[in-house]
């Protein structure tokens, strides 16, 4: 194997594959990128059996080949070149690695690529298409609800459900489940599917989507292929049935507040400072025209915070997680919010007031 | 104790002082910040015990007084307000501190401004005064080269002497060894002087001046006080006798490199990356118009790295802790570096092509 990059060229290749890369693994190939050069293309692989990830960037081939090198080594040493042209040559007996800028040169070991765990090719009669940066929105808002408690696989994970041109995500840790919709750009052979993808798998495609980017996700029974500009994504999905968010959403309420998002968001944080180390309770208690929110904690001290609010129906209190409160404020997109409220005791709802395709549920905390 | 204040003050002084709390200290008290006001002034003052820092902000009091606060949740209070005038109230029966903004209020537990210790009074006798941007460069190009070996204190300090015009600061870990002139701007009974500062105080007070400032440097037998626009900053000096530098430093050389500091530090970079865990030797070959550099880790792989040079005197070899060398041409401040050398067993100096008044001495390693 032998070619020509550009230093850029490799740098993208290497950042966008390293976040497959297994971080605790036995098997030292694992800790290892494929790297194969074929018709002026280099692809980068990496995977840790749970996600693998291919990129290919435009290089200029000399001769065909493959070999697999440390991730942690060949990154840093590609973050380090000289913005100048790179040879790479690979020996293909012992599979050392060289890496040439003007003078100097790097040799680093390398491994068997036929050691590599071969991606899974996808059947991709099934697919849809969505924009990438409201794919990437929807992540945003959905994606932190979820568990990390890796004892209930299910809820670490976030539900992706097609109904014709919709497209919704939804994930919840069993105290607070965030909803959000979009519509997709379009599909072939599917407009009904609810599949479970794991919760590392949607972030790091938040992450790899850029702003101008078409998404195309492709299902089979038990995985999902990503493919975004010149990457592809391959993921496990996760088996078992997610709860019917329906049924916990509840119709209506008795006390709907309206509230700038930023008065709310900066009050909930101060008063977070000020709750008992390990429960972050607040009090919210809704007045005519005002908000007020109270916490207490014997070691620091206590707070009062008074927001402005435009209050439709009852007057009522509740106590709330502050973090989940603070979650939902920091992605609402949106100058106002909705919180709309029945009683004490009954999960609160928080929306954006112009967006209707983003719904955040939140359990209330049972206080005395 | 009663006054009003903007969040930028507050938060100002809060910022300032925190450097000096004591994070590890068995006495509670030292773990607040002590504020007081008096004549439309706040002071805030805190101390571990071995430097401590005033900052004094304008504020309108109302009623004079003080009290110490919790540094860790009276800056996290201070940080999150909002940007709108704040009433800071006292009770001095019970020391809660009462904080309040438009609508909202926060009320934190405060402590008896009795139990903080005094900081030191002292007599401004001994002085001189140095420009801010100067001693902060002298600073950054200095304290890096200190131990953080507590074992043997006086390598953990920077030594600072006054000859006439001239304050020099030295540090060294017995490894490496750096040395930095400044004119002084004006002094006061004070034209000879050689004391050892702990290393802690000298990156603080780097952090602390202002561009434009001045700073103002006053010495007793066992400690320095440093004044800076607003701030005094108090420390204790470390005894003993800091070795002789200049015996150390060699006069001339048999070869003197000339090299790009950018190209350095980079291949330096690299070279960096190929050595061995816990060593980091890396080899240097100086020849007519390249100087090589080379390493080997036998995990990883090998480098060599060639960069341009113009060399004054004979070809020669020697081995150094690639730690060191980044560590000067990191700060060295100019386009291009000297580098002198003996032989493989004699130090080397570094020396920025433009600068007369830094020196860097680097002890060689051995090798086979």
């Amino acid at each position: 194997m032998k070619l020509y990059a550009s230093r850029e060229n490799l740098l993208h290749g290497v950042n966008i594959v390293q976040r497959a890369v297994a971080t605790k693994n036995p098997l030292p190939i694992l800790s290892g990128m494929l790297i194969t050069a074929e018709d002026n293309t280099l692809k980068f692989t990496a995977t840790d059996l749970e996600m693998g990830i291919e990129c290919t960037v435009p290089v200029t081939v000399v001769e065909q080949g493959s070999v697999v090198v440390s991730a942690r080594y060949f990154s840093e040493v590609v973050r380090r070149l000289p913005d100048i042209r790179i040879e790479l040559e690979v020996n293909p007996n012992n599979h050392s690695t060289n890496i040439r800028y003007g003078q100097s040169e790097i040799s680093i070991h390398g491994m068997s690529p036929e050691d590599f765990p071969i991606l899974p090719q996808l059947d991709r009669e099934k697919s849809v298409t969505i924009n990438g940066s409201l794919f990437r929105n929807m992540i945003k808002q959905v994606a932190f609800a979820a568990s990390s408690d890796n004892s209930r696989p299910i809820f670490t994970g976030v539900l992706l459900e097609i109904n014709g041109e919709q497209l919704k995500l939804v994930a919840t840790d069993t105290h607070r489940l965030a909803f959000r919709s979009g519509k997709i750009a379009s599909s072939q052979n599917l407009d009904n599917l609810s599949v479970i993808i794991p919760g590392k798998t949607i972030s790091e495609i938040s992450k790899i989507t850029g702003e101008d980017s078409q998404v195309q996700l492709t299902f089979t029974e038990n995985q999902v292929l990503f493919e975004i500009d010149n990457i592809c994504l391959i993921s496990r999905l996760i088996n078992g049935q997610f709860p019917n968010y329906n049924q916990v959403v509840p119709q209506g309420y008795k006390s709907r507040i309206r509230v700038k998002s930023k008065d709310f968001l900066e009050s909930m944080e101060r008063a977070s400072l000020m709750t008992k180390e390990g429960s972050s309770v607040v009090k919210i208690s809704i007045e005519e025209l005002s908000m007020n929110i109270t916490s207490n904690s014997p070691d620091i001290g206590r707070i009062y915070e008074q927001v402005q609010i435009y209050l439709e129906g009852e007057e009522t209190s509740i106590s709330f997680n502050s973090r989940y409160l603070l979650d939902v404020l920091k992605v609402a997109d949106d100058e106002e919010v909705y919180l709309e409220l029945t009683d004490s005791l009954s999960p609160g709802i928080v929306k954006p007031v112009g967006n209707e395709n983003y719904l955040y549920l939140i359990l209330p905390i049972r206080t005395l």
